[in-house]
């Protein structure tokens, strides 16, 4: 049975405070192992890649064939049904609508003193994107990372997605395609973030690496950080759902179960003000853990991690919800709109009963790659900005160096630090001289 | 002398690229020194952070004065002489106009589905500054520091500074008080980096960790980096400056030594395209070098990362100011604008002969919190952005649910997550039926 608490209870607040510090992931401790294999791709390059991707992949590969070719991409998307394609379509053409909204402006101003100020925007140069291979390969997560890169302005945009065995998921290569991803290549692990982030032979280095993957992807990326730019470190998804006891039980239960089918670190809680919808909505879970075919893996994030809490009111359930800053946040009251005032840490809200959080995993335009364990309290989704960056400008002239230099000499010398001071002295002094 | 360098001469590709990868920093490993800190302060708290900084800073302390009192911090600050307070004042107004340009806007429309999508952004609740203290307590990098999140809207902002032999740097705590940080505590080090990231009974934790710091310090935030966020691991400082031979070879020379001066790890480089300006530029460099009160730390520093570049003309200065991607580029040529076009990788431009690269330390009103280490390919400076984070927001209508409803359903069942399909599935029955 899913854990039942109630803000009313006795010890409330250490059950609480408990379900917030629980540990739902073990890290097994690769860092080691990834530690020699990025350093046996900066040495030895495709070489090492190959080997790499023999051993790990069990996928032998030369390569001038690391690269998808254009008709091997052709030959796999043929396989892809309309059905599938078109889905695919929709979803690109609403992300890249939303996401087209986030690019930031530029700004140039003259100032009182007579400073011009602004700042310029202007994207990463090449990006690599990291896509799971096997069971958890998703075409949407493809989708979800390139084409925010591509409205970024990003010019060389390259995909890294192992095969094993040699099989690749034809709708990730299609949703490549659609996002316009300029290569794909076979690869992946830790080998494949060392090969984006030094480059090998077949494989040019790129400035940012982002996407999902298993504990060696993880690793490697922390450890290829600063080098070039990442993403976060994603952990097991998290919904929780805020209901006032209107709707139908069963739809709540979908939704909870759509996060737990994920993972069996995941994790989903519902906050209800009204306790017998609470235990309708639990034995709505528990009729369609009868069935689900994942019901092995959602089975024990919901015994393990899932929680139902009786809240005295929202206001109450807002402030519970912003100490566990969930990564993806339903609203299924009668005034989301209202009870998302409250709403201070959430990685994405969902509004009312006909927003299941899946709509936000495929279609609704906003991203999916969302701030997990709690980091939404200081991080954001995945969006344009994590593929720009900001050069701020100052442009001073002789009467604005006047009225704010003798400060800065000032501040300099405060801090010891001479250089800066003359560095404004000499032409503060020129100035003065009317030599200029 | 110099390193110079011809763009021109036979083995320039390789002695440019060996300029781009040298290794500037000894990184001391001192993991597992800060592994053990963490978990003493994890384990012990105040206990520990009061044994820790009378064994690194030689200076006793209690649980109840871990904070500077207000009465402290009164007779501190008024040892400042006014001629500082007003620069600080001055600094502090400019840094805050320019940041509160930043702020960026809340989003919300209807697309042609009759999908409500949108953003909202909020400050991080609580924000923790780390300054160093003796010799590099800068006061300048509080207020760059500090306005950004407190023009952001952070309601807690506490600062980290440790007190060597219990000496405090009275512009510190003015550049504090005038940035309007909440409490001073007077600890420093790994231990304070802990105490931020999961508290003590004298310090509540916070979300977000900002500010330079030693080695110590730096390797802290690495590890409690996704406990809470932290801004980047800032390396030695960098300035690049491009001249067309016009102006003052002195300035540039002050320009080049006022960041030499900061590091012997530190690297200035002038790309020119007057080799003859070039020379008179590194003799003025020289001459400086006799009498500048950091002339062993600067002499280091242009000695064995300094270069003089001499390019064919301003593009291709441009194009390897790129490949350098530096934390400074100032554009001392006739039309600094026209060349800014060409840039499209440094972390603050500073545009013509009167703009030298100290007036943004202090005073400009951009941060002089900057990417170093070729990062500004990737990342940005301090901005209010690294304060703030976006909840995306998606509603539907039982319309817009069952326009794009179907291509999610799916998309899930393309990924064999069956739950996610059927939580749309659900819904669009119930609306077909009519039931609703």
């Amino acid at each position: 049975m899913v854990q039942f608490l109630d803000t009313r209870e006795d010890g409330f607040a250490a059950q609480f405070q408990s379900l917030l510090g629980m540990k739902r992931e073990d890290s097994p401790d690769v860092d080691a192992i990834v530690a020699d294999i990025i350093a046996d791709v900066r040495a030895r390059g495709d070489a090492a890649l190959i080997e790499l991707t023999s051993k790990f992949d069990r996928f032998d590969i030369t390569a001038d064939r690391l690269a998808f070719s254009l008709e091997e991409i052709a030959a796999e998307i043929a396989k892809v049904p309309p059905a599938e394609r078109a889905a695919l379509e929709l979803a690109a053409e609403r992300i890249r609508a939303y996401h087209a909204r986030q690019m930031p402006e530029d700004q140039r101003w003259t100032d009182a003193a007579g400073a011009e100020l602004g700042w310029r925007w202007g994207p990463v140069s090449a990006a690599g994107l990291y896509v799971p291979g096997g069971l958890a390969s998703y075409p949407s997560s493809v989708l979800m990372n390139a084409i925010p890169a591509k409205v970024a302005g990003v010019e060389r945009l390259v995909v890294v997605c192992p095969t094993p065995d040699g099989v690749v998921n034809p709708l990730v290569l299609l949703a490549a395609q659609i996002a316009g991803v300029d290569t794909v290549y076979r690869v992946g692990g830790a080998q494949a973030i060392a090969a984006l982030a030094y480059g090998t032979d077949a494989i040019a280095p790129v400035d940012k690496i982002t996407g999902p993957g298993n504990a060696f992807v993880a690793a490697a990326k922390r450890r290829v950080f600063g080098r070039v730019g990442i993403d976060m470190i994603a952990g097991p998804s998290e919904i929780l759902v805020i209901a006032d006891g209107t709707g139908d039980p069963d739809w709540i239960a979908l939704d909870l179960l759509s996060q737990a089918e994920h993972d069996e670190s995941a994790q989903a809680i519902l906050i209800t003000t009204d306790a017998a919808f609470g235990d309708a909505v639990s034995k709505a879970v528990e009729a369609r853990l009868q069935t689900l075919q994942r019901r092995k893996i959602a089975g024990a994030s919901w015994r393990d991690f899932g929680a139902v809490i009786v809240a005295q009111d929202l206001a109450e359930a807002a402030t519970l919800s912003n100490r566990v800053a969930p990564e993806h946040l339903e609203l299924c009251v009668a005034d989301p709109d209202a009870l998302a005032e409250q709403i201070t840490h959430a990685g994405a809200i969902f509004l009312g009963a006909y927003t299941p959080e899946a709509i936000g995993d495929y279609i609704g335009g906003p991203n999916h790659v969302l701030p997990t364990a709690r980091s939404a309290r200081f991080s954001s989704g995945l969006s344009v900005m994590d593929f720009l960056k900001r050069t701020t400008l100052a442009k001073m002239t002789p009467g604005a160096l006047k009225a704010i230099g003798p400060a800065a000499e000032t501040l300099a010398i405060s801090e010891s630090l001479e250089a800066h001071g003359l560095s404004v002295r000499a032409r503060l002094d020129a100035l003065n001289k009317g030599e200029l």
